[in-house]
């Protein structure tokens, strides 16, 4: 991963400016009909510039092998080792749907289940319940307090909810109430060590309110709850970068996970296109020394396996691309988190064509399109995706040399 | 980096002879014109002859996007992560110019400045004075000593100089005496621990007698020191590897890293052009099992700015290398430490062309030139510089099999 304290001592805090354009999923694998994959497919004029002109390469998201969730994915195109800086599942829950979570507090993830009348779990989805019936119940949780404790409770999708518990002396090491199984019971929140206690029992108390108002409420009649977790405490983009860096992103989860790490996040509206995004991006571009935008829709058509949707979002990034190219920056990255072939319709662990343009810095390679078959030879070679960071700050110059 | 507990185990003492010939600075980036590097454009028919026969490939000197100085860089060749093995400032600066650094010594690199009559610095490099005014400063400070303490100076370059004391009981961890700014005076050693109480105190009072000898001898009429450091110990060739192992370079700083491995170093005039370098390569070849070579120039001529001086020197290279072939290694490596493009002026990070040529182990790829894109789908791909000496080794049947 990239080396932090390393990084530290080289950051020089100046430099050229740096666009980290994160297409989600946009690795792919060939159709039948013609062997493409979908960027290969892809008709962008644009992106293929860049790449002729520019360094390509492969981008490993986690480990070789390993298909990665957006959540670590995006923490390693940060330069953070996902398998060394865990996000607990509550945090990335709660900061998935915009959730503020300040130092100290505990987020968890929660679960609506249907119990019968003696307690017994015997749906462990209340009937996947839709996300309109999901805001119902929510509602009837909010407004419980209990001394110096606030609880903030949101929907998610469906059955499941976050909860964000905020006040003084909280701890996170908590044990899952979810029992994983009918037939029993939710478990009581039960503490993994002596200074969880309090909060353990806090949370019992609020259960056991939350049970009240549920009652009646079938099939989501009780809750379950999993992944407690406190901020991580990720070291921020200033501090290892010398960067001020801003996150221009649709997604509530990408904005979640960029705060992590201290970057600025901008205001979007959720139906925003990708031209939306860029122009975003400048506006803001004399603000910031690092600006990552991010672009969902092509993970999504992914899942979806709808390969020729896929093809179009990529073509309507080319298209807009101009937008982000007048801003001059000294370092432009296109890359992806992970791979989500339509084929596939899931996140796959192929490496992910990445294409890092930076005029005077760059040497240019053999590749002269942007696509997985021409980034295989290129000047960056295969890399992990946590060596990201520190080959943009290189190319923009902002590091000193290693040593006399 | 090489994992030496490894090489301990698996090397077998014997085995083929290698060559590992650094041209400093080697990688560098398109010119203009024709889009041509200095290798790409450089006419080498033999380093063409044995890329194309053997297997090619890029080194990343320290960390992708980390330009290295030579020091660190070398140590990496070698199979020393510089990460790891860090070798001091002072011990840098001494071995650089060939000073002998005992297990014990301290070494410190020093700078002349200007004081007021207060003694407050108002210039922390004396004006920038010439490296003969520097060397009769040094002249100055010759003889002080103190008892059962030998204080050896000497001149580096401007009104930079190198310190080394020897005697009993001396310890490196010491404080810089340069405050880093003007308006204040020079501050004295300070030990870091209480082990170096006692060198500190030496210092100062070798620092009392320099102040009085330099009075009057304006602009450089005080001096700063930094860096204090000691023999790092590194494991040494002998050891690691069973390799009974030479160095040929010009320049003293090269000298002294190979000296640091437990290479020994061959005598050799700063006016020796390649082919003399080459030649006693020739001349030594019979003693021993490997011979690191160096080549200066190349990184000089970058540094310069000056492409077609950089392309001469590879071709001078180029033209000379059948006198090491005629030795008929087992293997020859041809690499740099690190780019120095000629149109960047300084060290890059980007990863350095590499060759190795061993008939019989070596796989042929596709590069059919010596060049950094030929290089970039080549046997060896992409790999740490501490990769290279096993990589030696075993092309060399010098590491018997890992395990049944």
């Amino acid at each position: 991963m990239a080396n932090f304290d390393l990084m530290r001592q080289l950051t020089r805090g100046e430099g050229g400016k740096i666009i980290l354009l994160v297409m989600d999923g946009l690795g792919g694998l060939p159709r039948e009909s013609d062997g493409l994959t979908e960027l290969e497919a892809a008709h962008t004029p644009n992106l293929d510039r860049l790449a002729k002109a520019g360094s390509c390469g492969l981008s490993i998201p986690v480990a070789r092998g390993v298909a990665p969730g957006s959540g670590p994915a995006h923490l390693a195109l940060f330069g953070y080792d996902p398998l060394v800086y865990d996000v607990g599942r509550g945090v990335l829950e709660a900061t998935g749907i915009g959730m503020e979570i300040g130092d100290g507090d505990v987020a968890v993830r929660g679960n609506f289940c249907t119990v019968n009348a003696d307690g017994i779990i015997t749906d462990r989805r209340a009937g996947r319940i839709s996300t309109e019936e999901g805001r119902k119940r929510v509602e009837l949780l909010q407004d419980i307090s209990l001394p110096g404790i606030e609880f903030d409770v949101r929907a998610v999708k469906e059955y499941r909810f976050g909860l964000v518990m905020r006040g003084e002396g909280l701890h996170g090491d908590i044990a899952d109430t979810d029992p994983q199984q009918t037939g029993v019971a939710p478990l009581p929140a039960r503490a993994n060590r002596p200074e969880a206690e309090r909060t353990a029992e806090l949370v019992n108390r609020w259960i056991e309110v939350a049970k009240e108002r549920l009652k009646g409420h079938e099939p989501a009649n009780m809750l379950t709850l999993r992944g407690f977790s406190m901020d991580p405490a990720l070291p921020k983009y200033a501090d290892v970068y010398k960067l001020k860096a801003a996150c221009v992103a649709v997604y509530p989860m990408y904005k979640g996970v960029s705060k992590l790490v201290g970057m600025e996040v901008i205001a979007t509206n959720p139906d925003d296109s990708t031209q939306d995004e860029f122009n975003k991006v400048a506006e803001i571009w004399n603000e910031y020394d690092f600006v990552f935008c991010h672009i969902k829709y092509t993970d999504s058509r992914g899942e979806d396996g709808d390969f020729d949707a896929k093809v179009n979002v990529i073509e309507d990034v080319d298209a807009a691309l101009p937008t982000l190219l007048d801003l001059d920056p000294a370092v432009l990255i296109v890359t992806g988190d992970h791979s989500t072939p339509a084929t596939y319709r899931a996140h796959t662990w192929h490496p992910v064509p990445t294409l890092l343009w930076s005029p005077g810095t760059h040497i240019p390679d053999r590749a002269t399109a942007f696509g997985e078959r021409e980034c295989m030879a290129g000047a960056l070679g295969q890399f992990p995706a946590t060596d990201l960071m520190p080959l943009a700050l290189g190319h923009a110059r902002r590091l000193v040399k290693y040593g006399a």
